[in-house]
């Protein structure tokens, strides 16, 4: 039997046990977790230094690079997410909803663990902690299969975590991490329909379509954005800017920042300028076609690929629309459901952008960057779901249950 | 470009008009087909019969003829079906949740169509309007692939649809059938995530399996039940024997019918002969563990097939058990996640089964019958769902949709 059936089994042994943790069990053992990898600092950076001195030696550089590396910083960062999702509310065992029937059937609507969740990711060690502590909270057991190139930092975490978990008499098979990163075993794991219950990629598009192309366990599509802001005729110019500058530029490199710029085209003279000169400010290389082009003209020209391309990067398309029906024809062409944002006075347009984007989130008046968890308040998230099963958008611990039905009779039989 | 594609891509255009529909549009579609089908039922009476006639030359008998056969009650039932939907609550528009965070920001939950559904059957032709009705009524389009013997039927059923919908000003691509009914169309669909939003299978277990092992679209898996009845020691006797008559007898063939009986080892003696006997008056074929066979010794041995066997028939396997824990360990291994009963006056015992077992729908002294989406309420329902994401349980009009945040602004930006 191969080890990942073998971890599989004891996911699902585990997860009856974690199903019947209490509140104050699954927070002394994320809390004992988070203890555990303080005191195991000193261990981990150094296995995280040799997982960083081979992804050099293999000529990997920049911004993997900085996702692989540890600091003091990053693991206390780590520790403290853990005490965090300890303080979340516990989503378990919420009733929904509860109603008596005709015939006297009580019948009621209950979150429940999901059972085992996996989580397939990228280099990015801290995902290790994050993604087992929201799944621990949610009342279920973890298999994590992480990149090759941080496998070293990941283990050396589950480990401290496993050390903290067996301190408080839970079983450690709460949290296992695939060893083993060939793509045949995470292949493997991709079909474990017995034993996995959910399968969620964490990582960039490639990984995500390997996953949706592979897997036949159930997958919550985590997202890449290439999100627009139109920026209509009435809107207010200056917030229209200023929600511009943070969208595109606080943080390029997230799936919400903006990566499209429409405007109305009655606008285009008077704003674009102005748009244009605080994004160059802040050192974006914009693209636009041709009518942006000639009222911008120093800029490149935007081709098919850039209208799709989500860049994570200070670089933006421009484009210029005749009206609101133009821009959402355009975003319904190139949107990847994520996150799409109007600027407007006119509220006719407002809910007409509200209602027939087809995203996530869709904004009227604000910067994109607010799809996340923390801040539509679920406290923490495992992700952002860009598909229509389960959940869209922010994920966070409702998310990661399931419901049953609990059904009080007193003798009920079906006419 | 094939077929299949160019459906894909006339579904995703209607979707975006379905959405736009008010609720009394969409009604109106429904009554609109309902009455087409009626007014064609001579037309589509006949070509069933060729459909059966086809099908009986190829040896097929039994239940699947009774199944794919049309009678004019059967038809006057479809139609009857797609009215009742209309008089449904529209489920589309309804904001689960709207709160304004701290920054004043105003974030809405909004229940949205899911856009286009495949749903992939048998050849059961009701399911043509059903799925349809359902589909419509929740705001999105549909692409049916049936079985290819009732191929003709349901392409018949299709078409006096598409009429009541072109008579309502509706675009008739809101329903589509593959008239090939070849594997490779339905494998092609199964991977047209560009154009589908979600596959629902409908049928058995290999027609399940094989969407599951070959789709990459997201699928709702609905399922098979090997539903088991735990009758304990401290059971009413009478109410148990009523409920394990209509859990079984009631409608063998269906999945939320009984296929085993656990009873308490403490009353086997007692019980065993009053439940036998009464189901033995019902044509129930018996088998039993060793146990049961002692005291019931005219009852053949049930094997390890037998206890993850759905018989779908009038049959039952009996195991005895020494206690509640006995009785979920056995479910825990057997389950089908459908539906799951105790038979019980002890309270303890009554919330751990409800809070142990694993399950769609776990019952307290009732029968297992009542997994259904009328009778929970929902007025219809696709199918059942045995898996954990999306949906679990019985699926009505909310189940065929999904959500998207709606993001009220006033210029705010992300610190």
């Amino acid at each position: 039997m191969s080890n990942i059936i073998e971890m599989g089994k004891r996911a699902k042994e585990t997860a009856v046990e974690l199903a019947r943790l209490s509140t104050s069990d699954k927070n002394r053992a994320l809390i004992s977790a988070s203890d555990m990898i303080m005191e195991d600092m000193a261990e981990i950076l150094a296995i995280n230094e040799i997982d960083v001195k081979n992804a050099l030696a293999n000529g990997i550089k920049g911004a993997f690079i900085d996702r692989l590396t540890l600091t003091e910083e990053r693991i206390r960062g780590i520790a403290d997410g853990l005490r965090q999702v300890a303080s979340l509310p516990d989503p378990v065992g919420e009733v929904i909803s509860m109603k008596t029937m005709d015939n006297g059937l009580i019948i009621g609507q209950k979150r429940v663990p999901m059972g085992v969740i996996g989580i397939i990711f990228e280099a990015r060690p801290n995902v290790t902690a994050d993604a087992f502590g929201l799944c621990l909270k949610a009342g279920s057991a973890t298999i994590l299969r992480g990149g090759k190139e941080a496998i070293g930092s990941n283990v050396a975490i589950v480990k401290s975590i496993q050390k903290g978990l067996r301190k408080e008499g839970i079983s450690e098979y709460a949290v296992q991490i695939l060893e083993d990163t060939s793509r045949e075993t995470a292949t493997e794991m991709m079909r474990l329909n017995e034993y996995i219950d959910v399968l969620i990629p964490r990582g960039g598009a490639g990984l995500i379509n390997a996953v949706i192309q592979n897997s036949t366990v159930p997958v919550i599509q985590t997202g890449v954005g290439n999100c627009h802001i139109f920026v209509d005729e009435t809107a207010k110019q200056e917030d229209a800017i200023r929600i511009i500058i943070n969208a595109k530029t606080q943080r390029p490199g997230v799936c919400n920042a903006m990566e499209k710029l429409l405007v109305h085209e009655n606008i285009a003279k008077e704003f674009l300028p102005k748009v244009c000169d605080a994004l160059r400010e802040k050192n974006v290389e914009l693209r636009g076609d041709d009518k942006t082009r000639a009222i911008e003209n120093g800029i490149n020209v935007a081709t098919d690929e850039d209208w799709s391309t989500e860049y994570e990067d200070l670089i933006m398309s421009i484009k210029i629309v005749k009206n609101v029906d133009e821009a959402i024809e355009h975003i319904r062409k190139y949107t990847t459901h994520h996150s799409e944002a109007i600027i407007t006075e006119n509220y006719t347009n407002a809910q007409k952008f509200l209602n027939e984007i087809d995203a996530a989130a869709v904004y009227v008046n604000a910067s994109t960057r607010f799809t996340d968890g923390s801040q539509f308040g679920f406290g923490a998230e495992i992700g952002i779901s860009t598909q229509k099963l389960h959940a869209r958008g922010p994920m966070g611990l409702k998310e990661l249950t399931t419901t049953k039905y609990i059904i009080y009779g007193s003798g009920q039989i079906r006419e």
